[in-house]
């Protein structure tokens, strides 16, 4: 079993109640990342939706930090469940207190669709070329580093103020797990914050909210991220990711609310 | 007092729930607009939480049309609240089905906070030269029209297949009622849908789910909106919106999932 299936793994309870642990090796810093508390809610609600497995769009609020090592409680729920979509939500608890909120729309992700219009994937060198994302950010240490296999475009791998607000790279699994629409979701939150390359790296920028829409299975491979901050103002900024396959096409819409320590 | 102020107008039970009457006046045919349904529903969070009276990232899911001329319930809940925010949820019921699911992170907008990076307004004529939103879209009534004054880029203003996904316009209420954070909910669904520029008009198309993040409390007068389909896939499109006040400063993003009667 894979790092990201066993370190998100969960036993039913019944009546929509899960339980499992929430590692330590998914952090940045000492807090458990955004995107894999995120995955851990997912799975519990595709586990109450099997007729509908993927999320179509999944937004999760930030209440408190998470607790690695610690196990988690989490209670889902199926709002509504239609022929296309079911309308869900998930409270993921520890030590007896809301961490996360979700809601989400759940379907099933159509596997070679034609797309009408979609964003054509972003010019970049191969991962080989690309910049390995360091382990350590300003002496907070990334033990998700040791999970994830990072590499940034290496014309946006600065700090100096003044550049664009945006990030490039790839990513996978190190273990060489598929990437999958769950996966997808903690991919959507581990790259760099783009807003470094305009401010420069300001430290903590805490997510209060992201949504995520999926919008097709990823083939095999790496895959691609792109992330711009295009909104910045009175201390909170919106971020706009996307998400491509290895064969360019588009899987993954991403956009967050944040708080920067930053003036203005 | 405005029409909006009075159609949306909520009556607190205690322990969070509200009523209310859900107007026709509202409506894009007989659908009450869901813009209109969310700002009810952001009203009985504000008044949960009079020091964060500004919804900073609000959410909102689907479930079931609404009823026009049919009363309403709400129950609000205070998920948490923190200095800055507070993290906040809210069904709509009418005739004992949930219509509307809402999650949303409260807060205080600042006035004239100063902005780091913000996406500036598109350059279009000014409303006297913009061509009306009709009051009939493809033989459906819009009710809505009655109450909104809405005038679209007239270069924009076509449903010929293979234009750009893209529709500007303006937008004010028709009784004078001045623009702010509960109003731009509304706005940021009240024009036709930017997708009929790209394939054309294709009747009914219902969003799943809608996120609007406020981003500063509106001056007076017109606001200015833009949205665009950059995402059109396998019968569902991403739409993104934002709106700007009349000095041409961003008080919103909005983006939306929605299905789209349309193969491929």
């Amino acid at each position: 079993m894979s790092q990201f299936d066993d370190e998100t793994r969960l036993t039913a309870l019944g009546d929509g109640a899960f339980e499992g642990l929430v590692s330590p090796d998914w952090s940045i810093g000492s807090n458990p990342n955004g995107g894999y508390l995120l995955a851990m809610a997912a799975k519990s609600i595709a586990a109450l939706t099997p007729e509908h497995p993927d999320p179509l769009s999944i937004t999760v609020h930030y209440l408190r930090p998470g607790l690695g090592s610690q196990p988690c409680r989490i209670h889902a729920q199926v709002l509504r469940s239609g022929r296309q979509l079911s309308t869900c939500r998930a409270t993921l608890m520890q030590d007896d207190s809301a961490r996360i909120e979700v809601m989400a729309a759940f379907g099933n992700l159509g596997a070679g669709a034609q797309a009408v219009i979609e964003p054509p994937a972003p010019s970049i060198p191969p991962p080989d070329e690309c910049i390995p994302r360091s382990g350590d950010q300003q002496g907070i240490k990334l033990p998700i580093m040791d999970r994830l296999d990072i590499r940034l475009h290496p014309d946006e791998v600065q700090t100096k103020i003044g550049g664009r607000a945006q990030i490039t790279g790839w990513i996978r699994f190190k273990d060489g797990r598929d990437p999958d629409p769950i996966a997808a979701l903690l991919f959507a939150d581990a790259f760099p914050p783009s807003v470094f390359g305009q401010i420069g790296a300001v430290g903590w920028v805490p997510t209060v909210e992201l949504t995520v829409h999926l919008r097709r299975r990823p083939a095999h491979g790496w895959i691609l991220g792109q992330f711009r901050t295009g909104d910045l103002a009175d201390g909170r900024m919106i971020e706009d990711g996307m998400l491509w396959d290895a064969t360019g096409r588009l899987i993954a819409q991403a956009r967050q609310l944040a708080l920067v320590r930053q003036p203005g």
